[in-house]
């Protein structure tokens, strides 16, 4: 165990308590402040940023990676707009979730707490650090960030920020707290800091939650991967699953709502398929199909056993000839991440046994996988996708970062 | 891992989607067969009992562990109640959480669905078998058993006769699936079976429960261990504060809601300890006291460190004297164990600030710990008591043993 580590999880649970008891007022005061603080040090948050692009540029990182690395003046306006979004929304602590007076007497509430202390270890984007702490500060709880060492001067100036900004509350700063060691070592240190951390939030590629679920011994939401099919039913308007196969492909490829997998019942696959083939042609879409649907689409290459697992976040699209709905949703059950799935059709059945059988986070009828989203739900900034069925499942927003205590009042009652 | 754990997976995952999708009526008739299954083959129990009581008496195992390994005719007529009880409680499964429509006409429903496959590792009380598997069910999922080897026979004889029982229905048996192997191997690989398991629930002693957190990559829901505490403020009513006590400590000390620890307030220990430890005496607990109130207790042995973090399940206390209900607060949030925590006091800023700071399940104003039971808040049968905050904390019912999807219908909406 890295001993820097447990220090870090030892000061984030003696402050917790700081933020648990805050109000919903003093939360609010807290994340106005820390939004002020990035718009006032964004010279130095860029001087810090500029470090880190600069050693990705000499390590050969790809453009579309340093993109998502770096930051300008805007970016960092943006990330304290998200910040202050926050505050608009309502507190998810102390709410009575449901109560009743027993036979006896006791008054038995089940209210709303904090969970605790979240860690959270995520990848290369600088913005998840001051999103994740404002939705970990905001429901009560205190967070240890663990970011990926390409973004590590950009977090840590970020950190220093909102650090200065809770220094100025009722909020111990110690409620924010950083992991400078970005080695593997730190991370699994952390996975193991039973009794400081409560919660642990994965975010990042499937490398690292695969790594995270492997080796936690502290509970885990688990996010983000998305193997997310179109089913595309004997009945469907063809129109319709046009429109929803290219947005749900490519509107953005890069993020896990987005569409891997198309399945086609075989009685409208000729007729369907060369239409949708069609319109992925406008964005360039990679196009490989199973042997059936092959025979459909000349230009395609031959997919593989592989290809159904896989999760590309690009322009690559596989495609499956099914025979029946049962196989669709067989086939779903199997090999998707229990993300988003759809089912474009116009029989009530078709729909109604899809959403019952298909085990996903969402299932959607007529209607993009894309819309599983925080924001497109109406929850307000979510910190993840889970794809777990335990606390949280779907869009993790602000109500899923708490827990709840049963408090019981009396007059002496014994059993 | 072990191959027979891999193919009991595999049979358990196949199988779920017939009880996953089979309506309220059928999980209750299955529930009735299975009830009149355990009546009908009483005989056929009890001689399997009979070998694992014969077992344990050779291995020379303690009477108050044979008790409670031991079946009687009226013991499985209990059992048989126990889950013909489960009929009448609300079926978790379908429950329409939440939902809205959105800005852009899609309908979003919450609905909540079965977990999926739920493994249940167990100790020496045959009884379980039957109880996890009716609330499992119930609430529409697959369930693993995999009891200790002191009950193996008992165990797989009441599991026989649970899966003839579904045999008659249209829930696939393989829904109620038995681990035969009692090796601490079978328990690991079942810890592993991510991608089959959905959720694992150990019940049984601290050693389980540690064995699992470390070993699990499966979610686990976390339950039982209570190193409960009861803290007698200094404007407590001595005489409630006695009988809330004694009830918590010796109404039946070996389960994980009695109380462990006596917290007393300095100020009021002189004249309630004598009180308090002269009705103990009526049930020969053992009183270890820190130095402070030994003074006002000659009699009892002196605590020691490790005292503070024990869970004795025996007539035993442990005693400490705090200089305010901070202490006791602190005390309390560094050696409990997150179950139940109770304060007698007439003060209600006390009662407030002991509810709202201390970080457990259940937190107790004027009243026993031992209230801390899915019967006695109303919820019905339980499987256990979670000390988690993720998912579910405290007595987990059937609705705990759901998860949820989202359910989203449009009329070809794309993002």
């Amino acid at each position: 165990m890295s001993n820097a580590v447990l220090e870090i999880g030892k000061k984030a649970a003696a402050a917790k308590s700081s933020i648990a008891n805050a109000g919903s007022a003093e939360k609010d005061r807290a994340l106005r402040l820390i939004a002020e603080a990035l718009i006032r040090d964004t010279d130095k948050i860029l001087a810090a940023n500029e470090k880190d692009v600069n050693a990705a540029k000499e390590n050969g990182m790809s453009s579309a990676l340093i993109d998502r690395l770096s930051l300008t003046k805007d970016r960092i306006k943006a990330i304290a707009d998200a910040v202050l979004e926050i505050i608009s929304l309502p507190d998810p602590v102390g709410r009575v979730v449901s109560g009743s007076t027993r036979p006896n007497g006791i008054r038995i509430t089940k209210v709303s707490v904090p969970l605790g202390v979240i860690a959270v270890i995520y990848e290369a984007r600088p913005n998840v650090t001051a999103d994740a702490a404002a939705l970990c500060l905001k429901s009560g709880n205190a967070v240890i960030l663990r970011g990926g060492k390409e973004a590590f001067n950009s977090n840590m100036e970020i950190v220093n920020s909102m650090r200065s900004a809770l220094s100025q509350t009722s909020i111990s700063p110690d409620c924010v707290q950083f992991i400078e060691d970005t080695s593997r070592e730190s991370a699994t240190a952390l996975m193991r800091l039973n009794g400081y951390v409560d919660v642990l939030i994965p975010r990042g590629g499937s490398g690292l939650i695969k790594s995270v679920i492997e080796n936690s011994t502290v509970p885990v939401i688990e996010t983000g991967t998305g193997n997310c099919h179109v089913y595309v039913d004997k009945s469907a308007d063809i129109d319709m699953a046009t429109g929803i196969v290219f947005n749900a492909k490519t509107s953005r490829p890069s993020v896990c709502n987005a569409a891997e997998k198309l399945l086609i019942h075989k009685d409208i696959a000729q007729t369907a398929l060369p239409k949708i083939c069609e319109k992925l042609k406008e964005k360039n879409v990679e196009i490989r199909a199973d042997e059936s649907a092959l025979k459909l689409i000349p230009d395609a290459k031959p997919a593989t056993d592989e290809d159904w697992d896989t999760e590309y976040l690009d322009y690559i699209i596989a495609v499956k000839a099914v025979n029946d709905i049962d196989e669709a949703i067989k086939h779903i059950n199997t090999h998707g991440t229990k993300h988003s799935e759809a089912i474009v059709t116009e029989s009530f059945a078709a729909a109604e046994k899809f959403c019952a059988e298909v085990d996903a986070a969402a299932v959607y009828v007529n209607a993009s996988t894309r819309f599983t989203d925080g924001g497109e739900f109406g929850f307000g900034a979510e910190i993840g996708i889970s794809t777990q069925k335990l606390h949280a499942r779907g869009p993790v927003g602000l109500p899923e970062l708490t827990s709840y205590k049963y408090v019981v009042r009396g007059e002496g009652q014994i059993r």
